[in-house]
């Protein structure tokens, strides 16, 4: 299980959610020290946008506490739209190519979860990477995969759809190939103005995720961190979240084709 | 242009060769520091034969002049058979998945050349990879790709025609994508006994190979090092080297049907 | 607390010990996955001895669970002299120089603890390192510098001797520093031929250790791993032990001059 | 020989001048793969000003021309002062500690030369670091300790005073151990208003430094680089150079107390 952040609001700086808090992500990343339950130590990384239409990256392999730059970066760069991740390796090594977000153009991606026998279906899920983008494949984790392949759906003009049809798509493979672990799906994407939330799991138990209203704008993250009293709402299961011009709105997000009465 | 060494004869330390001579193939990963043509700093690696069925295998992302472990391994391991590469990227970033020698089982391959135009082949150069090999597809060169298209092609029992078969449905793929740039593959095979060398390319010109006949065994390198006196002896383009129990026997190494006379 | 371990014994592979069993010390590096107390995820190390007077020595700033050369080198390489160590940082950044263990000429040198307000005593600490041991800083960990002191104070022909010597001098730099913290030394050297243990701690709660005799030799950790039969000895605090030609050896080990009655 | 660039004038996105020109910093870091002089493949750094008092800093061990973080970062970040480094290593090894600039509170320092015979002076330079700043010590090179050593001498308000002082005292300390190598300091300070070059030599041959008036502001750097066209300024040796508020100002910069006619 990974743990991540986004913000969408007034620029701020980016260790005042992601460092100076208490539980903050970075924190998270080897809780476990303080016997907590997990450690994210495999690799972090943090995604912004500043003047450019293409967002800024910076990812690395060592865990998020022992990471120099990235402290130096928080410190320094303040935006009004970021994403963080901290990874705890499932499918693919410790290596950059692996580390979350995911770039392409002006979009950001960043994924908890997996898709349940990865292994036997990965040629599969790579086969729905279009051509033009393929040579962005640069590692060998389900979630770039996703990523690419829901590009290549049409993220870019209607996210939820493109996500709920590649999502359809990898549970097709998942059942061709008989696999019956679970495709869980707890996601973050953001293309310079709006974030899109998505929780979502074949077997209703996808990866936590939870909001808060903070003075500066909204935070989405993997759990709560801050002061004991601050109100952090739970994302339901099967939920859309869109996050724009300091509102956030929650729909629903159904991936299997309904049902007829 | 890579370059790269391999050893087959007594147990030796792999600084003999890797570090000591003049010239040696860690010095050519900064030889241009001496002002002469090249660098090869975009990582490093070696694999060597021991009690084990498998190699043992060390990869770096630093230059090897700079790698302390690298130097450290090499003053350290004695080996009777080993590989060692510096690389200086053409398609794949610098990250550990990238630098050669890949593995699998008991084989070891390094590559020194490119497919010309392998962005737009790299999805169909990918499909060769037989389903239960694709697991160990973990960078994006073209170089490992080959090497898992060739065990594919049975590289374990037949091991010319293999490199063959692979290179030319490489070749096709690459016609059959109107790309003109040619195929260049000077490369390196060991499966603990044998070591298999190749020298071919699509337009005659692959990158140098040469031997050499020293005390305890011999040698094949992308160029000559040591003594100014010492023999090297130059391979010719299209040939299959073999260097198993202490002798070298080279033979023409051909990849396109023979045509009728 | 760093974690560590040392054999001492017939030659065997090293992952033999360090990875193969339950609990293994690469496993510790990441146990706190597991729901236990600690991540020791801030870098690792190996040193062994093999046909050379000095020994081999990799050390990489990934965490041991993700090190993809580790677990090759302990799969390959066979010893019957080694030490090795994943780290949980206290004093020094993550970073090769401060990885241990630390080497010299023939000796190896791992340690757990700390000399407790280091900060303000590094440069008295540093000033113990003799002129031309001097060169071979490279990091800025207390471990580092009390090894260098230590090869001062005459380690290589009285091990115990110069340890007690350059413990009391930290000692006394601690207490002219107005420093009320504990110094604690859990700590290992080997030679080539013997090893060394120590487990001593100003305020008598010196890190854990201990030891178990294997079929093949003799087994020095920081907590015990493997079977839960397995018989593992707690060393006592104040002690200093050796193990050669396949004997321990446990004897008082007193920093501090006896009162007299 | 390492190379750096400063600038200081209307914020630019920094790669303006570190990437996108014709013979740039970061091409520069691998020139010598066209065949040119030198590689400066000994990691890189890059520190800016932006709306905290204190620098960003990032600072990696790789190639700059193969750093994605650093092509990002440059590619995002705009700043009307900042420095950048891609180093050849003298003294101290590849680690992130190693690498410039340096930074404390404020100011940023990064160096081009080097203290001849350092390995026998080392002990004594680091004497000059004030215990207050001693902590900050975190590599092995010369030039981390230079810059901790002018802190101590005033750099924070009398900067050309202060290195002045600090490079009389390693003088000093050199002739004292008899060492007849030259000391070579080019380098540039910043304190997030104005940028200090200075250009010395105890020989008189100091590594080479250039600056020039862009349209933007002005840029200082070991070599030209940009359009052939472009107009640059050598910097005298013996030169202490200012640039604030759009001005470039050469002083006299003398080390040696003048002598009496």
């Amino acid at each position: 299980m990974c743990r991540f952040l986004a913000y969408s609001g007034d620029p701020i700086f980016l260790d005042t959610l992601l460092i100076a808090p208490e539980a903050s992500l970075v924190s998270q990343s080897h809780s476990a020290r303080e016997a907590k339950t997990v450690v994210n130590g495999d690799g972090c990384g943090v995604g912004w946008y500043g003047a450019r239409s293409e967002p800024g990256l910076y990812r690395g392999i060592l865990p998020a506490w022992s990471d120099a730059n990235l402290a130096s970066l928080c410190h320094q760069v303040e935006a009004g739209l970021f994403l963080a991740h901290v990874r705890s390796a499932t499918s693919g090594e410790v290596t950059m190519a692996n580390c979350h977000p995911f770039s392409s153009g002006r979009h950001l991606f960043m994924h908890n979860g997996q898709i349940g026998g990865y292994e036997a279906v990965r040629r599969s899920v790579e086969a729905l990477v279009p051509d033009d983008l393929y040579g962005l494949r640069r590692g060998n984790s389900d979630s770039e995969a996703m990523f690419l392949a829901a590009l290549g759906h049409g993220l870019s003009h209607d996210p939820a759809g493109a996500i709920a049809a590649m999502l359809r798509t990898c549970l097709r493979i998942q059942h061709a190939n008989g696999i019956t672990q679970p495709l869980r799906f707890t996601a973050i994407l953001a293309d310079g103005q709006t974030l899109h939330a998505f929780r979502w799991a074949s077997d209703d138990r996808p990866p936590s995720l939870y909001w808060r209203q903070l003075d500066s704008g909204i935070a989405i993250a993997s759990e709560p961190f801050g002061d004991p009293g601050d109100h952090w709402h739970p994302v339901a299961a099967g939920t859309h979240m869109t996050v724009a011009g300091g509102a956030a709105r929650c729909e629903e997000f159904a991936v299997l084709e309904t049902q007829p009465a």
